[in-house]
């Protein structure tokens, strides 16, 4: 099912999928290798031109410097798309030996947020100088815009500052909110010549990913239990058949409005990664949130559903 | 299509539609009476057991006194349901002068929010203790939960101390982000004997009202512009149909999904109304959001999609 | 006591004293008309260059609209110095109706705060362009600075925009936290020429009074209570006796440190106001805070030490 | 000088001055071990009953976990007062790791600071349940109730149940703003029998040190420069000297106050630790903050003034 047309690697023309992994951990809170494995290969299987880990949704906080490394180690080495790791930190300095470490594994880029006491313009734009240039300006690396959970508020002339001051800078996540006219406003532009090309990517549990590709987005990431419906949207939208995107999107819009509950959703996820059976086991590490009896009825209601409306996302 | 066999009145049995009514404005910013009057009549029309004005949808922030006297004095007289008075305000004086002045022309209560400053349990339970020593414990009233537009955060623990102290609470606004669990805590605590019965009504842009009467919600308090629908779900649901509750409320979710976005929802909602014909114009008094032409395409388009798939929901 | 030699009027060379005003209510509550005119004479005959009324520690938000109004025409009228008006509202319709009232006062400017809900540079300039768009630009300005209360963070490049557009915009209230830096920084820009004159007035409760005037600003706007000890600083900053203004400063720190406490700030300064016979009584409206009996001791203490120190500030 | 009437060791009895350390870096970035050795041999020859290693002050978050291990083990084999090791960290698998592994080292005990994400009570309370369940609950440990810095606001009653459930919490790191009430509160249950004992130190810069041990704390755990000075107005405090008291403090005031601000305090203790010859270099790890030339100016002023007072604070 894989999209050959799209270009391959991670430049400013990145375009697909490219999924944020959970990391899958044993009921005893040790990484689950097998898993993460078998993780590795559903995301490919399902199409996705590239994959993202150790972001937030990856728990990325709960892990040791080494269990970070080598799970990057692991998946660089297994998966045949790019993969974009997650480096951000407290510490610039621990965030260049993570980045130029996981570089060194074969990463195609890492993945940078602001920090979360971040507040104007000129904070911004300044973290972001000294994070560069600590960490060097030749690794590839993606830009994380996401207000709701990192509370910093980045508008399009900053966004354009930061990408004109760093041509490193491949790609923008884009997971404002509300954000749609964030992209069109960065894609006008660059059309009228005002700010150098970048990729897009949208997330924001990617609950407007009907509407972002008309917006300019190229394309998701975001960690939505059913990648290959998230690589089939992106081919209905490359095909322009916007009313079939629509419908596709609808019959999942229900399970990813529950997944994209704060608190909740990670755990609704790697619910439903395991009855998918791309993980061996849901547990989070603490601190972290745990699903109902309830609210595990709900999602298998929501699943059925799914499943009745769109057999090839049915769960055995 | 009014389910007459719901109980009239605004009390701690409550249950069915309460729309948060939006403010008409004529397009210079003056308020738009006869607008007002259509939207009172819309409401009831679809069916609403009650009505709540001069919320944070309704502008209220925005009015001078004596128009939101003007409004509450408007409503109250042409409703033939139960009105409650949004009377949040930095000022207690305020608060009581508002809410009194609303009692003495006929509404059935008013809605109090925590004041956006409150962090702890101990400040939330005193905040609410003052109020009510200030308003006089014989006015009815609504407690609003919403963490994410109020900013605090209210436990079950600290909701159920605000509703043991203040008998004459009759209800609480449930708009906690995630909140299903929170309902089902509620709801069980009553059933164990260990906290007073009292109403719920949902609200959060209605994005899990498929899920939330399940959980034990007695209906619905938001703004969505198909208050028809919240009514027919509400039935629905009342009648066990569960299948066809989560069928008719999918095919509204991509809208009501839309609408819910911060910033831009109140823009959205006013153009639904405003297109089906509730009101005249879909101005909104500075500061305010706007809906780009996109956004308006994007909008009619949902409206289209939706009209294909429910009859009633066709727009001339 | 008044410093003669200071320019009259509230412009861009504006300098000295602007006391922020309390707003004095007798024990039931209401606005005590008595005590106000009192305080008016007490910050003029303290040699206050000017005062500024209904902010944030006027407790304006507490106040019904046709109070504001009746205390900004008596306080206009007794007063022999120029005073200036907060408007800031939530509406603003409202701020226009409050601030062209008050101009036609015969009040010599507002004082605008920026909406707490703003975050990017771009946010904050529009705020205030759509602000002075419906104000009208012949209408003077004091733009306050005050990260600490309103979070809202302004850096000295989103400062300057608001300058460079808004030429009615005449000072800064500055009292941001740490704020040496950002004066230095103001100051250097207009030095070259990049950046218009306006007068800056700092607050922060006056923590930082004895390096601020060194750093550039043209005096003080702050609610403390020995407005007096305000204007001799402001005499030996002025005529350059650094020590001298560093000695009488430190007599007063240990009861500017303590009135500077966020939450029961305000019930230090008006009851250390009733001390000083300023006001008849320090009474709050609700929402409010309060000073405890060990409170209260505790501030006799520190004032008790001041007046050791300071003879002319020794109460009866 | 050291007060050796004072109980030792680290339990609910603890009182005197546990400073905290900053963590001395070179020039370049690496840890300053030399210095790190004068560092804790400077606060006990000043006096200090304990100290405190690895918090906020510390830089903590931006050490290699290896590094901060090191840090403990060198200053604990060092140390012959009772060393408390900051292990906050949103794992808490990592917190468990760092204090089991400090407490194997000798330490005394950790402090443990609430993740800031957490609002209600119930949040807070079940957050260190479940960090005390993981930690185990024979590790001696100290709460950090900082809402400044942490954005987490802990009412009395919260506190008070956080102590009930959990004994092996010695000590109250008290650095609430406004916190007088709170201590004075706290003393109140403790003497009605309505809360087990323990130790409250209080930090918030120092800019309360002069009232808190009236309040009712037992001494001071704050990393302003000059411990010696903290340990003699412990020891005055002691003797019932409250005017000696207020004069040594109100001499040291200035500069506690200039410390204590926000973003540039870390900057200003460095500096002043260098000047006093208790580390070598005055440099931060990025994100860091600097000292402008003025503001070392500054600080040497303040330092010049004070050591004109103080003899014994007099810099070579």
């Amino acid at each position: 099912m894989n999209d050959t047309s799209l270009p391959i690697g991670f430049n400013t023309q990145t375009k697909g999928v490219y999924p944020i992994a959970a990391t899958p951990f044993t009921a005893d809170g040790a990484v689950d290798w097998d898993s993460l494995d078998r993780l590795t290969d559903f995301y490919q299987e399902a199409g996705a031109t590239g994959m993202t880990i150790l972001g937030i949704l990856g728990e990325a906080q709960k892990l040791e410097p080494e269990e970070s490394r080598e799970i990057a180690r692991r998946v660089i080495a297994r998966s045949r798309v790019p993969v974009i790791v997650g480096a951000s930190s407290p510490s610039f300095a621990a965030m260049r030996s993570l980045a130029r470490g996981a570089m060194d594994m074969g990463a195609a880029g890492v993945m940078l947020a602001p920090a979360s006491n971040l507040r104007t313009d000129e904070q911004i734009t300044s973290y972001f100088d000294t994070a560069i240039e600590t960490l060097g300006d030749d690794v590839p690396w993606c830009l994380q815009d996401y207000p709701l959970t990192l509370t910093v508020v980045m508008s399009v002339p900053v966004i354009a500052k930061i990408m004109q001051a760093h041509p490193s800078c491949m790609m923008l996540k884009a997971e404002d909110w509300p954000g749609l006219e964030k992209i069109s406003t960065i894609r006008r532009l660059q059309a009228e010549g005002r700010l150098r090309p970048f990729s897009i990517l949208t997330a924001n549990g990617g609950l407007f990913l009907d509407f972002e590709p008309e917006r300019g987005s190229d394309g998701a990431m975001t960690g939505y239990a059913f990648p290959d419906m998230l690589v089939r949207l992106d081919q209905l939208h490359r095909a322009g058949e916007r009313d079939a995107a629509h419908d596709l999107f609808d019959t999942h819009l229900p399970l990813i409005r529950y997944e994209q509950q704060p608190g909740v959703g990670l755990a609704v996820r790697k619910y439903v990664l395991m009855r998918r059976g791309a993980i061996a086991c849901d547990f989070q590490r603490k601190p972290g949130s745990k699903l109902s009896a309830t609210g595990r009825e709900e999602v298998d209601y929501l699943l059925s559903r799914l499943g009745r409306k769109n057999p090839s996302a049915r769960i055995a």
